[in-house]
C-alpha cells in the first residue's frame, strides 16, 4: 500500500492524506503546521492556492471515475 | 524527508513523485502503469481529469511561493 493516497473528489479538490511533502518550483516547502491531509485545489479558482479554499463549489464539475493509463512510452 | 513529494508548477500543473495512489471517491485505484511521476492538473482545463494535459498552456496563471499555513484547529 502507498504511503500518500490521493482522492480525486467530485466537482472538488484533490485530498492528500499520508507522508509527503509540497514545494515550489524552487525547491521551498510549505509549511503545513502538521497537517497529514489537506485539499489541494483542481479547478483553479481557489484564493487560496495551491490549497482549496472550497470555490469549487457551483463553479466546477468533474465527476472522477478511475481509469487506467496507457503503458508508458519506453 | 517524506516519500511523496508535490512541486506545484508555475502557472501549471501539480507534479506527483513518490510513493503515492491515486483513488476516486469509490475508492477505485487509477492504473498509473508503473509510472512514479506524472502531473495532476489544477486548472480544471485538462480534458484527461485528473491528469494534466497540458491545457493551462496560456489558459491559467498562479506563480506558486511556498507559505506557512496557519495553526491547525484544535
Amino acid at each position: 500500500m502507498a504511503s500518500t493516497k490521493i482522492t480525486v473528489n467530485n466537482n472538488g479538490s484533490l485530498k492528500i492524506q499520508g507522508d509527503f511533502e509540497i514545494v515550489d518550483r524552487e525547491g521551498n516547502v510549505y509549511d503545513l503546521a502538521g497537517r497529514d491531509v489537506l485539499g489541494l485545489c483542481r479547478c483553479g479558482h481557489s484564493k487560496n492556492k495551491p490549497f482549496c479554499d472550497g470555490s469549487h463549489n457551483g463553479n466546477f464539475q468533474h465527476e472522477a471515475v478511475a481509469f487506467a493509463l496507457p503503458p508508458k512510452k519506453v
